[in-house]
């Protein structure tokens, strides 16, 4: 049970891709919801969550979702399985260490809570913010970490900081035991196994539409594109004849339509 | 040249999800930068990034980078490559729209500078706020939103505001010639075809933490991982043999190594 390092796969044999597309699915699914549709299509849900039906098809297919033919699947089951699948069916403590703007901006967001993250702990080094109250809690010395972890059954820390206070808080919460850790510090995090860490980049969707940007200004790849048809997006017989990968979509491709 | 809407691939054929991983690339070749490393195997860079090599020279066999068998990929040239290809080779001029916590957050973001974003402009429509200065520059009023485009060429603008603002702000900067929106608010926005929009969500990475989470604790698919070995992982023949995926990893996995 210690094979944590490079994983590439959930434990249940769930392709780590396809656990990320999860919640891009349940988002899309909760937004059906809002709106009262019962049923969707593969093809709609696809489009919503922006990738193409096949891939939807076989991620849900490992969690033994197959819908019904003609009919489609059904949202509140569907989102019940996606949730169950991710552990949203339950409640997740969290500790947000840092509260600086972004650290203050995560303790408000809504998407957590509506998620079962409940942000039980604020925690800072800075004298002046602690006992401050920001949404509802009063922000703890970080003195106080473990306490504050041990009291509030903590299983998921965020750490907001400066990058060079990230990898010394990282050490303390995983020597109280803390096993998930959402880093947000410019800095890469050195964890034992049996340690998830997942970094957030707030610049790479950025860069990603600088791409694109790039591409509608005539970039450098503009001159390389005369060899592409115009329409050949979405037509996998024409990319698998050309030897090239499917088409994919990654997790935070909205699908954009006028 | 209107097919915006569900594009899986860039326009010079290089598949979605491959422009997903340069930015992670980019972010492990910089760290190799910063300890002067000058040259770095196929499957030093791919772990440093948390793809499997073979993805990882496919990714940039696209650029028509194939690196020196025995040798590897310069840094330096493949830092040059990547950059060029996601077009931060140049200036992105880029406006936050709404300095809640989350815009200052942004504003202060050091990640953004250093890949050649340039934050030009900081806008709310709290009268309180502007003029305050943030990070450098002083808050406008959302008033000013079209001539602050117009005035230092905004190419992206970044929406921050509450969900209930964020769409009528969106057809602001559409209207006033932006093309390339990067969505903070927890709400789906419609833009015409040739608008690129991306969404962050910023609760997504902990769902996935969510999911191991649970694996580790024994949650739900513990049963289901029986038919499974423990140690599989990375075994592509034996992947396939099974009738799965290949093992992919996505593009804010981290290699988290003891």
């Amino acid at each position: 049970m210690t094979r944590r390092h490079n994983r590439t796969r959930g434990d249940r044999g769930i392709p780590e891709a396809t656990v990320a597309r999860l919640p891009v699915y349940l988002r899309a699914l909760h937004s059906l919801q809002e709106r009262e549709i019962a049923t969707v299509s593969s093809e709609e849900l696809a489009a919503a969550a922006g990738v193409n039906s096949a891939k939807l098809r076989k991620d849900l297919s490992h969690l033994g979702s197959y819908g019904t033919r003609g009919v489609g699947y059904e949202v509140e089951y569907l989102v019940y399985q996606i949730s169950r699948e991710l552990g949203l069916t339950q409640d997740w403590v969290v500790a947000i260490i840092g509260v600086g703007n972004l650290g203050r901006a995560l303790a408000g967001y809504g998407g957590f809570a509506s998620r079962g993250f409940r942000v039980a702990g604020l925690l800072d080094a800075d004298e002046s913010v602690v006992g401050e109250q920001i949404s509802g809690l009063s922000v703890r010395h970080i003195d106080d970490l473990e306490q504050v972890i041990a009291d509030h059954g903590v299983s998921i820390a965020v750490i907001a900081t400066p990058a060079a206070a990230a990898q010394g808080l990282c050490d303390r919460v995983v020597a109280a035991g803390v096993t998930s850790v959402l880093n947000f510090a410019p800095v890469v995090l050195s964890v034992p196994e049996g340690v998830d860490v997942r970094k957030v980049d707030l610049s790479i969707e950025l860069q990603i539409l600088a791409f694109h940007e790039q591409r509608k200004a005539g970039g450098p790849g503009e001159a390389g594109a005369e060899g592409w048809g115009e329409d050949h997006d979405g037509d996998r017989a024409d990319d698998r004849a050309r030897g090239q990968e499917p088409p994919e979509t990654t997790q935070y491709v909205e699908a954009v339509e006028a």
